[in-house]
């Protein structure tokens, strides 16, 4: 007789019986220039409503696959303390043998995501896409900051392929080249899946929303001009269908509703999540 | 560990042991000029975190009172499926003895809403705070609109008391005259509360946020200026302490998020809910 | 000496010696998501304004064809008696010898629209430009909702055209499988062209302004990602030049302007309108 | 059977029998710090539809006034072309025995007015409503901006009543202690109407809808804090109902819709001539 | 030849003349609520050239006084490195014999600042004008949170004069009882000056813009109804006349442009900065 | 201690070491539509800061080039003493070697910059990107209007490559024909690039923002759909490299900040202007 329309769209499994498990982790303190990401998740669950539970490109439904939204992390004390929240909680999450799927927040929230997938798994891969490198060393003086978010990942875990990065400074782009890092402007094609699939590890995929250009996501923090369409995204998306089962857990980050039209990213950003979960799930 | 603030604030109890219960109506297909009252409820539910708990006036806190918080009642169907759903709803609140705290949706709610105290209390009081009579006997062809909702609670329960009245056609002035209704243009003041204690009945209390001037709650669909201060409204609502044992349940109504600004019409919702249950619960 | 800018430009033509009608209908009551189509129209006209009147791709402009501007149709009453007076006007238009061009509103108002097509062509072609299938059965308990419309349609005429569809639940993809409906998730092309000018019949044209991607008509009440670019869907349009004169009117319905970004929306339309009046008046 | 929601509400008479005859002035392009004006005649004419025809306060409804409503002067070719336009249209308007009601537009569009009506009634006063004092000897170079409207009037008619007024350069202030302007910071009162009514004469009158307080009139072009509540503005304007038969005419300048917020400021546009509409026709 | 209107208004003094000094602290990292007031600064001083530089109340003209800006503190690393900028930065300031006057960024940069104050002038008086206390412990695991900045504050200082305040939790209320702060939810009035002047101390004046009411100022990061009109405040401030001589600095605090309205709340600020400006300097 | 971000990023050289100078012309008086072009160089400036200062595929940073910024041009008078002083400026800076780097303001401010190309230069080429061909001879009683831009510059350099146009009235089209004009409705190719090589002059290139689609810069006072998208004009731009040595100054105008979203368009022009200055510097 009543429904709550602050969960993610039919995810009325419960804990134990899902294979998926949503949260959200409304943190944006080290963003630099305009905050406002802590109310993504939110935004996102909303959004999903406006959406049909089916995939004609799937063909798959949202009722066919069993997952829970246990909503906001409940964030307390400094950066440090709440990333160990966020890592016990991914943790635990990954021990149950469930699929996290996490609406951020800011991308800094990644890293300690990658701590609890290191621990659980050891050696995988990380597929991001991205506007930015996010390989800063530091930013305004705090290497945690969302800038440094790959830069740190990548000293725990050199299995990185970067999708969309467009913009960074040059220390960046000359350390992408030092490391060799697998990093491309263009989106993920069929080669690179080809790569991904040889590898042949678990995978996690951290999606930074400002990947796509800003007319089609404007509600983020630091749009960056020639980006990419949804539609262009979308069907790079597809292509994970080929590693699907690999894939042990995604994140969506940077959507900032404040800055949105008409919720235009959070819809968008609603609709990467079913068809994530619709595959991998 | 995880938190939801999709609830009102602090609205931990379960049914059970509440004395209130918070439900919110997503109704508005009769708003004729401005659509949206929809979501007054997630709006006051969300705008309720940014406020204290605890009541410098009342010198009161919400963790002394128990309450809980049902959300969305679910609608589906046509206006008079919808309005029996309300009835009985609110029937089933009253009969298990608690009070129901109702966010609008449009103004039309109140009137199945008072369907049902008309079951359970047979004789009883209605305060009103309102910018528009709404005594129309129709409007757009439809006798169950928003603008004709006091007129069909009048049908049915004649001790009306509105305040804060200042709009309506020549015939719903005509209409106050002609049946002696106490009306007023200005807030409920000390005499007016010294005739409804006399009366000495239960007491039911509609609030349409538009009673506000729209400097002070510009997110409602009709709003009309010359209208209140919210400082104004409160020092009104305030003397309702003198009768707050008769009081049964109140609804807050015609709040649209969608032309608010920066939520301010919201967080007064919300404000006058926590003001109102930390006086009758 | 005085200027009317709320007619569509230019629309200075009297009923009589117009070839083109045009007409809003600010209907939107049962949208379920977001409602707002009700002041498309409006919105429409104003932008008409702010484009040229010549077209350079059509070579052709505005002051060499005749139309006037009725307004908006004054609603009055329940569904059923709004859609009774949609057909008869539509009906009394096309009696006239002249082709309807009409504004949303919803896209249910199609539907009425449609059963007065049929009242005089009997046997016609219908071709949408869509995000959405709009074949449920029936919606939130209504038969006649707007995400019914095309069911309703397929009811009175099988010869449907779907271009851009790309959302819908289970049911409806299966009934277009089942009633092997022409149904494209692309948009109309020359092969389509072909087929439609080899039926050789009456055609009427149906607009959902979703079937753009949300970064190019953000302003509706429900975008869904995916979609097309302007220039894309003009240039699908421009190949109704082939069967122009087999068109006997068209709607563009689900602009909402409260959604909208600097009119955008309502600008792309009221271009669509410009060049589909220069090809077929 | 349609509807021209563009007039001002029951805008119905035609020019012939009406007493009051509406007009707007979408000129703005002397304003300096942040332009729009030219919307405002539209604003308030939409916004109207959302008002009941009927006062609670005046015992009065439109039905029972005459007036029609011409839209938009068409404006072309520079500034003095145009204000030659504007006294033109104003001394037809006057000469045919009727009252102008004029929406603005900026505020420089009143020397033009006053010049009309200097010609018709010779000796008349003007009242105006303003937070400033536009009593600048020129701005920018030039004498006929909006900040010098008052000035250029008062070389023409020294009967000047300012109300309201609480910004200027010093100059201003001094030219106003210099020429013992009439000029009050505060609202007009009852011993103001007392002296107006002892001279005796036409009155005009000329409303700068910033002297509300910017929470009561975001909408405007240069908000200055520190004014007045609709309500008290409502008040000091129904005590003109003592010399009612002396207004010739009003304006009502400077909304500009889009600064406004839920068009707050053109409703209380709308409001305003409503009820001065309701007085004097 | 060419104009910076990203100073405030006419700050045109060079530093060594100047007998104000202007600066701004684009910080806000401890707001938990809604952030944003990092960009007050910037709002501020372009607001301030939509008015005029004289005060008619005042009497008095910027141009009669000397102040530059120096525009915004450069901010890096964590919060203690940034609150020993602030410190280092005014109390440089004020060993040049200069005033200064900060604009925020949030509430939690005045315990820095009076910091500064304190090892100039030791024993002095702080005046707060705020809607809420701010006398928490600390807030989310931070004791230099903006909630708590009172707080630290009264434990270096004991001469605190709170007004405005309506909000805050219970235990900050208790801790005023039990302290014996000098609080009031009113405005300064005649009586709490003539006790400031016997005091005859140096004084500093905070303002948090939250203690008018959100009509008035809704861009702010945690606004709370039932406030204060501008013409209230600023007929408080302007009793500080007569202690004008003592006040040594002051800072307008917590102006979040982002969810600001046509810049009100800017203008506002700014105005407030000008009158006081011209008392102090 | 202290940073100034109303400049462009990193602005740091002064005028004479500069050999690129930006100002900006706050300048939209003759603008018929929707003025708000004058807040365009503040808006570009400030969005610059959301930038990186390296660009990935010039590989080239900020800091490698010299480049000051003077802000805004201080306006006084009417459009010929506001279009002089625009000549003089450009004069003075092309004749101390440097290269100017304009943004708007609307663009009739081209005309009085190309002026002073002309003195300096006497033959080049002007590249436009636009979505209008601004070949009118007048507009509302001004040649010197916006729309009427290239007409003028036409009458003094024949040597005009037009891009992107796609919109205009028909006798603007018919004149491109007549007086056979470079003009396509498509950007700038190789093709283009080679042609412009051949003819081996002295180039300056204007770029109104409305070259892009409006999805991608919804910021300007005349949207015309069926544009391009950011990345396609980035592509085409950086064709000019192979002319860059030619380049003696550009423009960005039309950028109107009070339309825009999440200042996307700002930060577009940001990007394009630190692409020009890092390839003609």
């Amino acid at each position: 007789m009543f429904i709550d329309l602050s969960k993610y769209m039919l995810a009325d499994a419960d804990y134990k019986s899902a294979d998926g498990v949503i949260i959200s982790i409304p943190y944006d303190e080290t963003t630099s220039f305009k905050p406002g990401a802590r109310d993504g998740g939110k935004a996102i669950r909303e959004a999903s409503w406006g959406l049909e539970s089916y995939s004609p490109i799937l063909d798959r439904d949202l009722t066919e696959v069993k997952y829970c939204d246990l909503k906001d992390l409940d964030l307390y004390g400094n950066q440090k303390d709440i990333f160990n929240l966020i890592t016990n909680t991914i943790k635990n999450i990954l021990n149950d043998g469930k699929k996290p799927i996490i609406f951020g927040g800011e991308h800094s929230i990644t890293f300690p995501i990658i701590k609890a997938v290191k621990e659980i798994y050891n050696d995988f891969i990380v597929i991001q896409f991205d506007a930015h490198c996010d390989l800063r060393d530091e930013y305004l003086g705090n290497p945690l900051s969302h800038a440094c978010v790959m830069r740190r990942i990548y000293e725990i875990n050199k299995n990185i392929f970067q999708f969309g990065v467009r913009s960074g400074d040059k220390e960046e782009w000359e350390f992408i080249k030092k490391c060799n890092i697998y990093s491309k402007q263009r989106l993920l094609n069929e080669e690179d899946i080809d790569i991904i699939k040889d590898i042949n590890k678990p995978i996690y995929v951290t999606i930074d929303i400002d990947v796509l250009d800003p007319a089609f996501a404007p509600g983020t923090g630091t749009p960056e001009p020639c980006g990419f369409t949804t539609k262009e995204l979308f069907n790079s998306l597809y292509l994970l269908r080929d590693v699907k089962d690999m894939i042990v857990g995604f994140d969506i980050v940077e959507v900032a509703p404040i800055y949105d039209l008409a919720n235009i990213t959070a819809i968008t950003a609603a609709k990467i999540a079913r068809e994530l979960m619709l595959m991998i799930l």
